[in-house]
Parts: structure tokens; sequence; C-alpha cells
């Protein structure tokens, strides 16, 4: 019992990002039970805060709603949304119920903001100071304020109609001679971003000027919130994760902790799209079995075909969404992008074409087989650069996220033409089949 | 000419990274052009800082030597380092050589540390106190310092040999009232970097703990620097921008950038690598080549089954590889993910061999074809899933990037193995081949 105590109290001293990934590795009951011992030192809430959203939602349902309730009523407004948002609607409305008014007031009106946007993503605990003001009284303001605000570093300079004007350091205040006006330290033209501005936006910004912070206003420029950079890393993280999942086709909603049975559920749609690629290309194949038939060598050489115009089509739409997702495409330069690939695919394609042509030469001696050969992988080769190109070009046109199921049409692109190219070809070359 | 001053006092009015977004868009005679203005204006510091080190290097070697050099004097060392590191030897050296004795030393010891470690990321400008001032004695330090110490928002507290004793944050003491001791305001416990530690695991802890700033020190604890999380925002990207090309096999110094010829240069390598991989596969069909002859329904099906074993074991692996970079597998959870691979490979290879295997049959009206296409199908995605848990696992074990080259070895085995498998059950099964 003792020896438990201990034990305890030194978990207790460690960091909530540690607690929480000891919670992390309990059972459901063990976590429960520590989750409860948390809650009595005080440290519920900042442990929840470090965890996975649907992990602590998964906890807070084991705990007595109450106790839910108080532990939701300490964490910063933004983690407690992320966690709300994660119950299923009976609890969530019954932790709501048992807030005080302002409490479930502003975390209703938090959940209305779509996860994606940048009111997803604020906390409305902002300082918020008149213009009026000296940097004594701020500091003064700042103290008593000390509790909520968390780990703020700056404040936000606001008229009586709670429009923003510009953003004060903590810094340069703290730094000021104590009589200075508020209004001789501001930063008037700041970056402030819109409610509504989708968060892979809202982290370009933070990525372009290194902020810390930043402010978030409604359509009226007033001040609703603030935005920390450690959200925004998370949002980076997550973005990046979804892109290499994209191009593996691998459902966005998957990771090492799923179960077995929501895997199999979510990687088979992407397993049956992708035969259903399969078996458009062996339709290709099929049409043309009577050549196989009498040229078995094509059988053999068809996959490094379709194998190679993957390949160089995938670098390519790989280099092209990923400088899109870092915001590096502008229209222009796509169009260019495109002459570059073209060039590429016919110097690539000579080079490989010539390759794999000379090598069937020597394997088959037949020299005309190595000519169809090299000319259907030149011509893949190219046209697999193409596509890598305007597949995601085109989708962002239409306002489509550019890495979407690049991968997947992109290689039935080239599997199908791949095939005819070479079957066309040698039908038109080879002595044996004309 | 005096529109051209009121366009260049308006760009001059603007964020540096604006500034330098301009400066990117320009040739390059234009852009050392505008460098000398903003030069003359004070800004150009700034601006370099906020461009890619390459082309600011680029930028740097078309200006006067002079005035190289004190620009370089004028940046922040973190950035000025990564600058120097683009430039040629000579140039290096001789900008060194122009700058005060002090600043010269500051960047030369810099640049001896690996640019992949903390001592690579951090800034050496760290304002440090000791902990028998007071608060209002930290105040007065920092701003005789403000210029010097940029944007900071913590101090950090060090004994009389500079060993690191805790961190202190700005907002602390300026809250404090002045005439508390630094002592009662400090967080003795802090995190800090080892200098030689890897930027990825710093960035790891800057995620983990969500913290602004953190302290770097040396073997013996004695503080060298400081690393800023805008710093570890640009580590973050470029860990996912590596990841996500190695998982289509793109060269890793490629980018939107990157002329025709470097990308010809630094693409060819993948693409050979894919070639030697495609002809292995080839050399397995053409060792069965006259049972195509015989059965060329083989010749139509064998894509299906090698491509369903790549895209099933891409996402495991995919899966895998993320969860490595984000932290998030053990060795002990490693193995049990083998183990949920392969129950998915099993169920999956039944669903998707059992839907090829039916299509085979419906079309070619031969039973023993469809259950041969069945088990070839399910064998390989059972193996492709071990695969895709195993080759991140191996190459970690032996100190590898998990993600290096999983693809292309992927693939190849794949490929080879689900030819063999398919025109060998075939051999056993049909009637046509015994």
């Amino acid at each position: 019992m003792d020896s438990e105590r201990i034990v305890l109290r030194e978990l207790l001293s460690q960091d909530p990002a540690d607690i929480a990934e000891v919670l992390g590795e309990l059972s459901d009951e063990q976590a429960a039970e520590l989750l409860h011992r948390l809650y009595l030192g005080g440290a519920a809430a900042k442990t929840l805060a470090e965890m996975d959203p649907e992990e602590s939602a998964e906890l807070m349902q084991k705990l007595d709603r109450q106790m839910a309730s108080t532990i939701l009523a300490r964490m910063d407004p933004d983690d407690a949304v992320d966690l709300l948002e994660e119950l299923p609607v009976d609890v969530r409305k019954e932790l709501l119920s048992r807030l005080s008014r302002h409490d479930a007031k502003l975390l209703t009106d938090l959940l209305a903001f779509p996860a994606d946007t940048a009111g997803g993503l604020m906390t409305p605990e902002v300082v918020a100071l008149s213009l009026s003001m000296t940097a004594q009284d701020a500091i003064d303001v700042l103290r008593q304020r000390q509790e909520k605000a968390g780990t703020v570093y700056y404040a936000y300079a606001v008229d009586n109609a709670n429009h923003l004007q510009g953003v004060l350091s903590l810094r340069d205040i703290a730094l000021a001679r104590p009589d200075r006006s508020l209004g001789e330290l501001v930063i008037r033209d700041a970056v402030a971003v819109r409610v509504d501005q989708d968060v892979e936006d809202v982290a370009k910004l933070f990525d372009k000027y290194d902020f810390f912070a930043l402010p978030v206003v409604d359509a009226e420029d007033r001040l609703l919130g603030v935005i920390t950079v450690d959200d925004v890393i998370d949002v980076i993280r997550e973005e990046a994760t979804e892109d290499i999942y994209r191009l593996a086709s691998v459902p966005s909603a998957e990771g090492v902790d799923t179960s077995w049975w929501d895997s199999l559920r979510l990687r088979l749609p992407w397993l049956y799209g992708k035969l259903v690629a399969g078996l458009l290309a062996a339709l290709v194949v099929g049409i043309f079995e009577q050549t196989i038939v009498k040229v078995a060598a094509l059988a053999v050489v068809m996959g490094v075909i379709v194998g190679q115009g993957g390949a160089s089509g995938m670098q390519t739409a790989t280099i092209i969404t990923r400088g899109m997702a870092l915001g590096e495409i502008d229209r222009a330069r796509g169009w260019r992008l495109l002459g570059k690939e073209v060039l590429l695919g016919l110097v690539n394609g000579l080079l490989l074409g010539g390759t794999v042509g000379l090598i069937m030469y020597a394997w088959k001696g037949e020299a005309l087989l190595g000519v169809a050969v090299s000319i259907a992988m030149l011509l893949n080769v190219v046209v697999a650069g193409m596509i890598g190109v305007l597949i995601p070009l085109l989708l962002r046109a239409i306002g489509r996220d550019p890495a979407a199921a690049s991968s997947l049409v992109l290689t039935a692109i080239t599997d199908v033409l791949g095939f005819a190219l070479l079957f066309v070809l040698a039908g038109l070359l080879l002595p044996a089949l004309r």
C-alpha cells in the first residue's frame, strides 16, 4: 500500500505528457483507477489534454459523470472541445448540462466550428487589452488573469466593440517603462486568421512567418480567440500522415492502434478499387491472348513496361502533390512543370526503353521485338510523366484534394496504356504476328 | 524613377517573409539589385533569413563581399550558419575573415555541429541569468539585451560554470512582484536537449510537450544555446517530405525548383533500381514461357495477383513506417502488429482471391484455374502483409531508416513471389499442364 503511494507520488510529479503516455498503456480498469487518483491530485485535466482525443474520450466515459464534468471544466477549452467531439451525443449533452452556464455556452459555441477550420483549432481564452492602458496597467491585468490565460505570450488590442487593433507582445510590455502607453507598443497591421479559414492555410501562415500564436477574428474583424503553434504542429503532422497514406492508398482513419476488424473494413474498399483497376488492365491483356500464344516473350516483358510507367509517373505525381501541399506551385508554374516532365519522360524513356529493348534483343535474338519494347516503354514513360502532373493540377482546379486517389488512377492508366501500346506495336512490327 | 521608389518603399514595409517570396521570383540580376536596396534599407539580413538557404546562398555570391559579410553579421547566428553551409568553401572563408573576431568564432563553432543535430539547429544567443537575481534585475538585464536576444520568451538559469539550473519564463518574471528572487520562479527539472541529439528526436520532444523553446546543453550540462519551435516546424515538414518521397522512390534532394537535368540525374538511379527489380520478376515469368503458351489465361491474370500483393503490402508498410516516424511503435508492439497483419492478410486474401478466382472461372470455364488463382492470391497477400511489417522492423533493428527503399524491395518480393506461386500452382493443378 505504501509503495503504491510512493509510485503514485512519483508519477504525479511527472510532466502531464509523460503521465498521459503511462495512461495509454494501461488496461481500461487500471486507467480509470489511475485517472481517479489524478483527479484527486488535481492533475486529470492536464493529463487528458495530452492524450489523443479518441483515447481520452473513451476514458472519460468510464468515469463518474460529475467527476468527468469537473475535469472538463478544468481543461483548456480547445482541448475540452476536441474531447467532447469524440463522445457519444448523449454523454456530451449530459456533461455539458453539469457545467456552469458560462462554461457550457463557451464550449457549445466552440463545438459549432468545424474541426478543420481556425475556429475548431482556437482557444477563446485570449487577453484583450485597450490601447489607452499603460504597460503597468497591462501587467496588472495579466497578473490577475494569470490562471485563466494559460501559456500566453501575446495580448491583443481591441476597441470597445472588440475589433482587433493590433498585437502586443508580453515581452515588449514587460520590458517597456511602466508608464508607456500600449498605443506606442502595439504592432498595428498584425496578421490575423479568419475563423472559417482552413487549418491547412493556418499552418502555412505559421510556417511562413514563424509565429508562436495568431489571433482569430470573425468577418467583422472582431477578436474571437487565439491559435498557438503547438496546435499547428499537430495539424502539420496530421496533414503529412494524410498525404503519405493517400500515396499508398491507406485509409486516412487508420493508425497503429486500429483494431484488425476496423483495419479490414477500412482497407477493403481501397484493395477492391485496386482490383477493379487490375482487372481492367487484365481485360486489355485478354484481348491479345492469341498474340501471347504466338509470342510468349511479350508476356515476359509486359510487366517491366507497365512497372516503369507506374514508377516514373508516381515520382512525378509525388513531387507535384508535395509541392502543392507546401504551397510552392502556382498556376503558371504548374504548366512549366508539365514541360519539364515531358522532357524528362523523353530522356528517361529513351534510356530505359533502350536498355530493355537491348536486353530483349539479346535474350530472344529478335531485333524488332527490341524495337517494339523500346517504343512502348518510351511512350508509356512520357505519358506517365504528363499524367503525373495533370491529375494533381486537374484535381486542384476542380477544388478537390490533389493527392486524392492519384496513385490508383495513375497506375490504372499506365497499366492499361502500357499493355495496349506493347501489343499494338508488336502486332505492327513483328513478322510472327503479321 | 519616382514610381519605382514608391514601389520599393511599399515593398520594404512588408514582412520579411513576403519580401523573400518576391525576391525568389526575380531574375538573378533583379534580385541582386533589390537585395542591394534592401541592404541600404537595413532589411537584407531578415529577408535572406526567410529564404531557402540554397537560394539565399546563391544570391549572396552575387553581392560585393564586404556587403555580404555585413549582412551575415546582422543575421541570427542559426540562420547565418544555414546560409554559410550552402556557400563554396572559399567564399565562406572570405566572408568569415571579414567578420569581427567574436562573430567569426561564434559562426565557426556553430558550423562544426552537424546539420541534423540539435547543435545544427540551435542559436547560441540565449539569455542566461543567475538565480541570485530578483525579477527586477532580470527585467533590467533583458531590457539591455533586447536587441541581441531576438524573440525570446524564456531565459535560462545557470551557475558560475554555466551549468543549466532551470528555465525561467519571461511571463513569470514579468508578472512577479519585482523583488521576488528568480530562485522562487525557476522551473528546476526542465527538459533540455543534448547538443548531439538527432533533430528528429528534438522534433518529437517539441511535439510531445508543446514547448515554444528548449535549451541545448553539452555532455556536462553546460548551456550552449536554444532551439525555438519555428525551426522545429521546418524539421517536421522536411521529415514528412522525406518519408513521402521515399514511399514513391523519389530522390530526397529533389523539389519543384530542381532543374530538369538535376532531376534526371537524381531520378535515374531509382528508375534503374526499379528496372532491375522488374527484370528479376520477368526472369521468373520467362522460366514459365511454355506454360504461358499452353494456358495464356495465366498471362492475363498474373498482373492482378502481383498488383494486389504489392498494394496490400504497401498499405501495411506505410502504416508501420509512419507509426515509427511518429514514435508510436515500440519493440513489443511491432510483433503484435505482425500477428494482426497476418490475420488481415488471410481475410483480405480469401476475399480478393475468391473474387478473382470466381471471375476467372466464369471467364474461362475452368474451375481449377480459379482455384490456382485464388490460392496464389491468398498466399501472396499474406506474405505481402508479413513483409510489410518485417522490412521496417528489420531496417530499424539494424539501425537503418525504416522507410529506406521499403517500397522497391517490397514490390520486388511480391512480384517475384506472386508470379512463381501462380505458375507453380497452375502446373500442379491444371490438367492442360500435367
